[in-house]
């Protein structure tokens, strides 16, 4: 019987749980969870401090006794200490400081990330937090049940800094969201990611481009923030939200290669360097599908995929992970915006010959009330045609997310965008058009690659709205 | 300069000259409608006639001008009476009985379908109505605008019958919905059809299943409307809904081949067995993607495809129509029904060997406010894992449309079920989850694959909402 031992309790460590206990119920399968909260929604973690989850329990995918039932040992409270490759043994400790050895046929590393802490004089005052782990949830939503602030500084313009700005403002409080790039949610092209800053703004956020934060100082019962170009404002809160980073020091003791910013490094069937060990999830890097090349890219959805696959493999299964292509989406106020593949700059550093065309569609027939604009931006290769990605803004009944997942999975099979027009995609006209403005924009793509051969890479069209 | 003729100004007809003028814009292209309205959304009825779309002009996808704007001639009100496929002329009359010949290189045969007038006695009384074109769409708004009815019978509870039902619901008649069959809409399996029964009841609408209707008669100012079982039922006014056939009476002149349902038989390429007479949309036999034959499956998507089809090939293209999948979709009031594929019955006659399992998810993570349930059906091959089609029926909200997409995309590319966890699909918790829905269900399909091998093809999973 193969005694299977992972380390961390969030997706990707459940997903391989789970797995494999699927593959084979016999196995026993341990997982040590260094809290008590495994297998949470951490994206889920804005709309409690929202207030839209009233209870932060219903976050957890699963509960701990969904797990246990599952027939999964489930380790709360417990810290991984060491791991001893050669005899096959990891150390861990509980919060009362016992120790002891647990012995693994196969082990899986699951530790994850952590937020990043930038250089940033005064992050450790009060009142400044991050936002990754339940604890850090519990001590925002604490300070702001005890003292209710007026106002909240966001440092960080990516998925959580827009989410939490959305979340801030639904609570009341005035929000000044900085971005350090010339526009918010720089995962999409400026053009789109000025659309969400104007949503933020017209819900009364205060968007501010191009200012690098530099120092935080308490001044009295408030938090100044100062920033490059004589940037100043005062504040009762402030959340530094600038992306996470894996945490691989525990991988790093074992002698497991790490590699793109620290992140372990793993074959496509979720092995690192080091016989017997796995590893899975945010603390990984990550097979691209276009790139066919590592990236560090942490996703929730790539993170159970890969756990599924390191939970199969672990067992003697054959499954490679098929590789990320970036889809991603986000919900601010009424609007998504969402993308799948590569932008412009990314497919040209790829050493693809991009195109790039942005256009504006109805989400559907305008006669049927509440269509809205949809803005897409299609980037494919002027040589072969091929699609590369896409990226899409509109309101949040647009079916956006889904949309961007017609191009997730005609890009999984390396589509070209002429091929586009022949998917027999569904209509009826209070949801799309006889084309779906994902063939719209498809077609628009390739009007402009015949028009504009060697021009301009990328064309804004003006909104040709059909 | 190659001079193109299109008969018929309806989806096929207008995207194959939009097509073909795109490809050379200096080619002439003319086309003969029979009415005032070309290119008028066929779909956007029910719409038009509920009061939703208040202005029938909007129903139009481009307006005539738009069409001229293009470089198209359009020749509104003439009817093409004979072909002569040896001198390449078409014989053209108006309104007003005049006559003219028309000189073609390559003839467009898009005349469309007309509404089946089923074998019931009574059809010719006034005040009962089908819905195909323009004229019929005005003669029942007409009625409905001066009598104001209470009561409305609908015989046939397809796509047009169950959108009428919603339609004339929102204009407070009490309707009767006949169906013979035992459950509405018969595009998706009854499990689901009975999902969009129970919307249809609570929103007031009387739906029948099970009862074939026989006679109309006139009883003083009500129609009388008696089926099979004893069904008696008084009425102001019937909608007969039961499908449409294919007009090909001109195209028989011409010697053109007609095969199913009386369907012109065409090539992928679009071409009949005349020289240089091409045929496209609900006039046509249309090739299926996974049957690998022919069908007759009319819808406004392949129209558009095949029209593009024929405008390109008529000027010398290559383009093969790639094959339907019968991707489809529906709203009715808060639910929307979509299928793509095969069902599993017709899986079997095709002699895969399917299994289908329905299953019950949530739209997005339930901890987000306005989750809705979401069912789905996935069917697939036992043998060989292929996705074989999938069914799901919703709340308006929950982004159905653009989900059975993600299968349809996936059909196209003849994918497993199993990879259809390797899709790369975006997520954040308002929308979605990090298995979307079509993941889930492809699970929940190979969970059942496994453990049932050789036992009844459909499985009714109980609602496992995750």
């Amino acid at each position: 019987m193969t005694k299977l031992v992972i380390i961390g309790g969030s997706d990707a460590g459940i997903s391989a749980a789970l797995r494999a206990k699927e593959v084979d119920a016999q196995t026993e399968v341990s997982v040590i969870v260094a809290d008590s909260f495994p297998n949470y929604s951490i994206c889920g973690l804005p709309f409690y401090l929202s207030g839209e989850v009233p209870d932060w329990h219903s976050l957890a995918h699963r509960t701990a006794d969904d797990i246990r039932a599952a027939g999964i040992h489930l380790l709360l409270n417990q810290t991984a200490q060491d791991i001893d490759a050669n005899t096959h043994q990891v150390t861990v400790t509980t919060t009362h400081g016992q120790s002891q050895n647990i012995a693994y046929d196969r082990l899986l590393l699951a530790t994850g990330a952590t937020s990043i802490r930038p250089s940033i004089r005064g992050l450790d005052l009060p009142r400044v937090y991050t936002l990754h782990w339940m604890d850090d949830s519990f001590a925002v939503q604490k300070y702001l049940n005890t003292n209710a602030p007026r106002s909240a500084v966001i440092i960080g313009g990516g998925y959580i800094g827009v989410e939490m700005a959305d979340a801030l403002t639904v609570r009341g409080i005035a929000v000044t969201l900085i971005e350090h790039g010339p526009s918010v949610l720089k995962t999409v092209e400026s053009s789109l990611g000025d659309i969400l800053s104007a949503e933020l703004q017209q819900h009364g956020v205060n968007v501010v481009n191009g200012v690098a934060i530099e120092e935080l100082t308490q001044e009295g019962t408030q938090i100044r923030v100062k920033g490059s170009h004589g940037f100043s404002t005062e504040t009762e809160m402030v959340l530094v939200a600038v992306g996470v980073r894996p945490v691989a020091d525990l991988a790093a003791s074992a002698k497991v290669e790490t590699g793109i910013q620290g992140a372990i490094r793993v074959t496509r069937s979720m092995e690192t360097n080091v016989a017997d060990i796995y590893a899975a999830g945010d603390c990984v890097e990550t097979w691209h599908r276009l790139l066919h090349h590592s990236t560090y890219l942490p996703l929730g959805t790539t993170t159970h995929k890969q756990g599924r696959v390191a939970g199969e493999n672990m067992l003697g299964g054959q499954r490679e992970f098929a590789g990320t292509l970036g889809t991603q989406v986000v919900k601010v106020f009424e609007k998504v915006a969402a993308r799948t593949g590569l932008k412009d700059a990314e497919a040209a550093s790829a050493g693809f010959d991009p195109l790039t065309v942005e256009s504006t569609f109805w989400d559907h027939k305008v006669y049927y009330p509440g269509a809205h604009e949809l803005r897409l931006r299609v980037t494919g290769d002027r040589k072969t045609g091929q699609l590369l990605g896409a990226q899409m803004v509109g309101h949040v009944q647009g079916e956006i997310a889904k949309r961007i997942d017609i191009f997730a999975t005609a890009l999984f099979h390396e589509m070209s965008i002429d091929a586009l027009s022949d998917l027999d995609l569904s209509y009826t006209p209070p949801l799309s058009s006889p084309w779906d403005p994902v063939q719209m924009s498809a077609q628009a793509w390739q009007h402009h690659a015949q028009l504009l051969p060697s021009q301009t890479p990328v064309v804004e069209r003006p909104a040709s709205v059909v």
